[in-house]
Formats: C-alpha cells, sequence, structure tokens
C-alpha cells in the first residue's frame, strides 16, 4: 500500500547532496549572467505589486472546450505557404513552425502539408484497404479491422524529399520555417505491413509493393518487398489521436526514414508485384538530374540533415548575453551519434548536447551554451549519424549533384547573427564565397 | 553523398528472409482468422468498383488551416464533464478520453483539465517568475528569461490524486473516461528548478518549496526540496508547442510521478523554507481519513496503476473471435516492468506485451492478443513497477485504507464482457463479492 512506504528519501537526499557540492564546486551560480535580473529590491518577499486581473478572477469553466486549442497569445504559431511556389494550394505545401517548437514532438496542429490534389476528406465508415496482386490471398479490410490487429508505436520523423529544395536554385529564402520547415515528427500508431503480409501471404517473387491513395491525385508509389516487411506500417493515429485528415485520416502508409512522398496518404490499395511501377512520381517527380545527364532514381533515403532552430531569421537574440543554442538532427539511416555546432562559419566546431531520448529516424534535439558578445558570428551545425555519415556543405553537395537539383538538400544552414541580434540565412552566399 | 551509398540492401535481405521462414514456421497466415475478410472474389486485382467522391475531385488547398483541427469524423473524441461533481464548472475537470487514444502520448487537445478558480488566461508579457525565501540571492524571472537557460524535454504523466475517486463511495461511473481519464502523458519541456536554484543559492536550512499559481485561487503547495532538485521542472512546453492555456500558460511546474495538485499551473512564486507550509491543499484537501481515526497526509506519489482501454464501456466488442485487448499502465516510482492480464476476474493471468519505449512515470501502453469466444468474461488488469509493487485490487486496499478516502485509489479495473459484446463497470460488485 502506498502510504507504507517512504518517498524515497534516501534518493532524493543523494540528489540534494550532489546539487550542493556541484554548486560549490563550479560557481554555478555565476555561470548565466547577464541572463537573470534581480529581483525587485523593495519586496523580495513579497508578489509583485502590481497583481493582474487574472490572479483577482474567476477565471472560464471546463465546460467550454471538449477539444481544446493552444493560447490566444500563440497566433503566430502556425503552418504558412508561398504563394508562388506551385500552381495552386491545392498542389502545394504549408511548412511546419520550427522556429517556435521545443523538444522533438511535432504538435498535430502544425505538422507540414504537401498535396498532390487537395486533402481528401475520408469518411472511415466507407473506406477499405485492399491488398492484392502477388499475394496467396488478397484481402479487403475495414479500419476497424486494422486497429483490432497487432499495433505497434513509433516516433518518426517524415521529411518531404524537396524540403531545402528551393536553395538549390537560389531561392534563399529568410527563415528556418521555409528553408527546413517541410518535417515533422510524431508518435505514430499502427499495424505493421508484415501483420498484413502475414494474412495474404506472399508468393515466392514479390519483390516490389505499390501504395495507392484515395485522394483525387491517386498518388502511387514502388515500395521494394525488404523496406515493406522491414519497418513500414499501416498508421492509424499520431500523437495518441487519430491521424489528421491533411495526415492521410483514416489510414496512412509510414516508411521510416524514407522521402515522405512515399508515406502514401489517405491509403486505399496496396498491390504485389515482381518489380517497380515506374509511375510518375517516381520518374518525371522526385528524381535529380545530375551532371553526367543520367538521372538521380529511387533516391529514397532522407541522409543525415541539422538546423539550428534558434537563433534563427524569426527569432533574433536580444542583447548580448548567455543563450541556449537549440536545433533538429535527424537520419534516415538510423540515429544521430553527434551534432557540431560552429559559430565562426565551420571554422572551428564544439559538440552539442543531445536531448534524451535518441530514436533512430527521429527528430533529435541538441542544446548548446553561448555566450554573445555582441559581434557578428556565423552558426553553423552539422549531424553525425550511426553509419558515421557527416553532414556536408552544400558546396560539397553541389560539387557532386551539380545545381539542377530539387531534391535531397541536406546540406549545412549558415545563419549570419548580427550586431543587432538579427539573423539573416546567408547559405548561398556563404557557400559560394 | 547520398546517391552513392547503398540503401542499406543486406539489412532488408535479412528482414524479408525472416519474415518468409517466420511465416513457413508458424503458420501465422492463420493466427488472425476470424478478424479479416477476404476481398471481393468478382474483382481481386481491381480497385473496389464504387469510386467514392473523394478520389474524384480536387480537396481544399493549404491555405484554410494554419493550426489544424481533426476529422469532423472524430467529434466524439473529446473530454467530458461531470455537472453534479463539484458546485461549478469553475472548479471541477474535465476528462481525458482514453478509450479513444493510441500510444502512450495525449493530444494536448484532450488533456484532462482540473481548476480551483477557472482556468486563467495570461499575457506571457506580463508574467513574471520570482523566487525569494532562503535563497543567498532573490530573482525573478521572465518567460523569455527562462527559454534562455539549458531545457530538458522528458515524457512524464501527470495524474489527479482523485483519479478513480469516485469509485471509493459507489458512485460507479460506467465508462473508462470516468473512472481513469484523470491522467494525461505529454512531452514536457522546461528549465529543470536546480538550474534556477543554481542561480539563486539556497541557504543551508533550505528544505522545502512553496510552489504558487497566479490564478485566482493562487493554488499553493509544498514540495521537498530533495524532489525540487532531483527532477521537477518549470515546463513551458507540452508536446513541442507552448503549454495550454489550462495546463498553466505561461509556465507550470512538473512534480514528475507526484499527484497533479502539486504540478501548480500559471506558476508566479517559489518561495524556499526550512519547514512545510500546511496549505489549504495539503491539509483540508489531498489528505484521507483512515479507519485509525488520523489523517493521510503528505501522500504525494502516484502507485503503480493500469486500466484496458479497449474493450471498456465506451467500445464494446463486435462479434466473437481475434482481439488487441490494450491498456495503459504507470507509476510515480519508475518503469512498469510488467503488465498482467486475467480474462477470468483475476483467477488467471498471462503478461501482456509492452510497447517500447517503457519510460519511468511516463504512460505505458501495454497489448495482448485475445480471442474471444462470444461468452460472459472478466478484464482485469495489474501493473507491476520497477520497485516490486503489484497493483493491488480494490479490496486489498480498502482493508488498509478503509472506505472514506477520495485519493490514490490504484486498485485494479474490473470490465465485464456481455455476450452481447457490451461492457459493464463491475468493480464494486466485483470486489464486494
Amino acid at each position: 500500500m502506498s502510504h507504507e512506504r517512504d518517498p524515497k528519501r534516501d534518493g532524493l537526499a543523494v540528489a540534494r547532496r550532489r546539487f550542493l557540492s556541484a554548486v560549490a564546486a563550479s560557481g554555478a551560480a555565476a555561470g548565466l549572467t547577464g541572463l537573470v535580473r534581480p529581483a525587485q529590491a523593495a519586496n523580495p518577499d513579497n508578489l509583485p505589486p502590481n497583481e493582474p486581473e487574472w490572479a483577482r478572477v474567476l477565471g472560464p469553466g471546463v465546460d467550454d472546450r471538449g477539444y481544446g486549442l493552444p493560447s490566444i497569445y500563440e497566433k503566430h504559431v502556425k503552418r504558412r505557404w508561398v504563394p508562388w511556389l506551385t500552381a495552386s494550394s491545392e498542389s502545394t505545401v504549408n511548412f511546419t513552425p520550427l522556429q517556435d517548437l521545443h523538444g522533438f514532438v511535432t504538435p498535430n496542429g502544425v505538422c507540414f502539408e504537401r498535396h498532390h490534389s487537395g486533402r481528401a476528406e475520408i469518411d472511415p465508415e466507407d473506406h477499405r484497404l485492399i491488398i492484392h496482386g502477388l499475394v496467396d490471398k488478397p484481402l479487403m479490410f475495414t479500419v476497424e479491422d486494422l486497429k483490432r490487429m497487432p499495433s505497434e508505436s513509433h516516433f518518426y520523423f517524415c521529411e518531404c524529399a524537396a524540403n531545402s529544395g528551393m536553395e538549390w536554385r537560389n531561392a534563399q529564402l529568410n527563415g528556418v520555417q521555409f528553408t527546413h520547415g517541410m518535417v515533422h515528427c510524431v508518435h505514430w500508431t499502427g499495424v505493421p505491413l508484415r501483420v498484413l503480409f502475414e494474412q495474404t501471404g506472399l508468393k515466392p517473387n514479390a519483390k516490389w509493393v505499390l501504395a495507392e491513395g484515395a485522394d483525387g491525385a491517386a498518388m502511387t508509389r514502388s515500395i521494394p518487398m525488404e523496406k515493406a516487411l522491414d519497418d513500414c506500417l499501416v498508421a492509424y493515429a499520431q500523437n495518441g489521436e487519430a491521424l489528421r485528415p491533411e495526415q492521410g485520416y483514416p489510414i496512412r502508409l509510414v516508411v521510416p526514414g524514407f522521402e515522405a512522398n512515399m508515406w502514401v496518404k489517405w491509403l486505399r490499395r496496396l498491390e504485389v508485384g515482381d518489380q517497380a511501377w515506374y509511375h510518375r512520381e517516381e520518374t518525371s517527380k522526385y528524381t535529380d538530374l545530375l551532371p553526367s545527364g543520367k538521372a538521380y532514381i529511387f533516391s529514397w533515403v532522407m541522409e543525415a540533415k541539422s538546423v539550428i532552430t534558434f537563433p534563427c531569421p524569426e527569432k533574433p537574440l536580444n542583447g548580448p548575453g548567455y543563450y541556449s543554442v537549440r536545433g533538429l538532427a535527424w537520419s534516415g539511416r538510423g540515429r544521430i551519434t553527434r551534432v557540431d555546432v560552429s559559430f565562426d562559419g565551420g571554422r572551428n566546431w564544439q559538440t552539442a548536447k543531445l536531448q534524451d531520448p535518441v530514436y533512430p529516424k527521429c527528430l533529435t534535439r541538441f542544446e548548446i551554451p553561448w555566450r554573445w558578445n555582441g559581434e557578428r558570428a556565423l552558426l553553423v551545425s552539422r549531424a553525425i549519424d550511426e553509419t558515421g555519415y557527416v553532414q556536408p556543405t552544400m558546396y560539397e553537395l553541389q560539387k557532386v549533384r551539380g545545381v539542377e537539383s530539387v531534391y535531397h538538400n541536406n546540406g549545412q544552414q549558415v545563419w549570419e547573427v548580427k550586431p543587432s541580434g538579427e539573423v539573416e540565412n546567408v547559405r548561398l552566399r556563404y557557400v559560394n564565397a
């Protein structure tokens, strides 16, 4: 029974002794000078003298919000889009506001969207998933069927192959939301594809899977069977609740570490075949023209990448002093093992702290203390993943891939901090210098 | 460069061989019989014949939703409240819809709320946190000051001490939302209290911290300094975005594993002292009268607990066959190490599968396969944590604590599945039998 037990006083006493000796040894109290301000001398033991209104009134009750929303003071935290990017808002993208986020989970309300025929609005009662082709027994599933099966939940990032793609063509946008906001990371819950294929069986020559969406574009992509059986999910939930309509409600494919275009939304059909289909989205699109004249095709994996999200163009500095510089790193190959940060444009590097937990194929938050002296600085980060791969500069990337690419730009991002505290995207100027 | 590398074909080929031999060895294809339905025989290689409307139209573009919301088909997923529970909606609670959630993260929109004076609506620009009392240097912080400091992010559950409390007094509610919905679990980001105390310094006799909220109730609770220095946070974000107003925007205290009443919202003041304050919320409330006539006080830790969330009264079964029975388990002492499930009211137990990740002081999802034969069944779960503590039956709990308690009911929950598939809360009838 709980009241018979002692609340871990021994362990807690240890924590207290550890704290006191750490403070004594390091002089930690002085560590954040320039950040904190002294409490008002006149009333150190009282509340601030002007009691704000919210401390004097009865606030709204619980009956007005079955489903809650952010504070009215957070209206600036939203997805944004670039009208000139594509022909219409139904075939374009809006971007995740990375500059306003914390930790590594993306809230469902601001996960970037990219559609090819607008957002399908599906009644789950009328939706089916069919599996056919090179299987022993073609099967059809309702959404309820899928929820009755064994499930898995995992955190995975989902990044559009075109994230940071505008920078290849010198369209240098001044904000991390637009340079890197085609990525999000949520907790996916669904049925592993291998559980579904255990039920249909697979013919010996089953080598590829075609995934097709139920939207007007009937988005189709070929996925190698090895990947399908490894870690792909048919997901019905994100961050604990049903998928959002713009994320494929009621079901979508999750293809961890691979480009988001393959994560087919509003999934209605899986066809098993012995070769790839070479549909539009894997030939005309989602390929890059290399300097050799050949196309870079089936470039599925999102390589290691990182970006500093504070400071950034949207979040300037407010005078010299101590700051926690923060950012995100990720790799489609597995875990991030290290992130380096430079304050002088890549000449000198320091290793940042990675925030637990560090999951494979998942955003990872990094943080590094910085005492800004008020002078011009060039902030850069580079991610290293468990394969040993080091995120390249954009210059190194262009040496190999040329300047005609759109997809898979995982080059280092450079922010210039000006003496005013303002921050500017100088990646192109920097790499071309 | 990414295109020079091979997409882990070796590893994937291993996954495929593993799958094929596992299917061959186990006859897994037959494992979920009764669940799946065959695809329509007439067109096994085509789409379902009636192409739904959403596959024939251009859906809405991205310009209408900077901040997204769930599907219109998910309107039933919401917090609900019980009007008769307290005098007014400003001093009551609404409950998390556990029956509709997946994984272990609670979406911000449906995290339960409990207020003492309604929801404070605070402008973060005008909010301050003051730290004073037995410190070397009293200090005052803006929200921006706090965000500039070193941060941590952790998943922790937050459970009201009164969760499941209505059952002590025979108010047996028929739904997991009301029996267990005063718990949620999100990814908290904030500054560790020890980082703040490193800056103020602590006097040698600093043994307790008083936390006070800025709402009209000026909620105040005493917290032992050992706990404050161990793992408490001043949080400004949940699940990646700013705290929701009802969760204490712009800042709240996070006191991992301890009862939610101590997680003071709209935090404005931390006073350091040499003894507890014995304020209203830790004397008149949040104490329990024991059979001995003494009060059970400072009962901070939330002991190991679990509940089956599917099936449950809100989610009946749809005919005999295969089901994944699912639930949640948690412990304020650390990690969940095992969850047992019984289908016959606790006579026989089977060990459920815990879904990765299993964090300390965090909700943990468990799952166990069940082939329901259509007969009456009594479903129960019991959690075991890393201290070896086993979640008791409610009968065992009452033997020690009597029947006058309101708080800290972590007894086992019993659901009766009827031949119709309906599910009823029979905990009281069961434990009193």
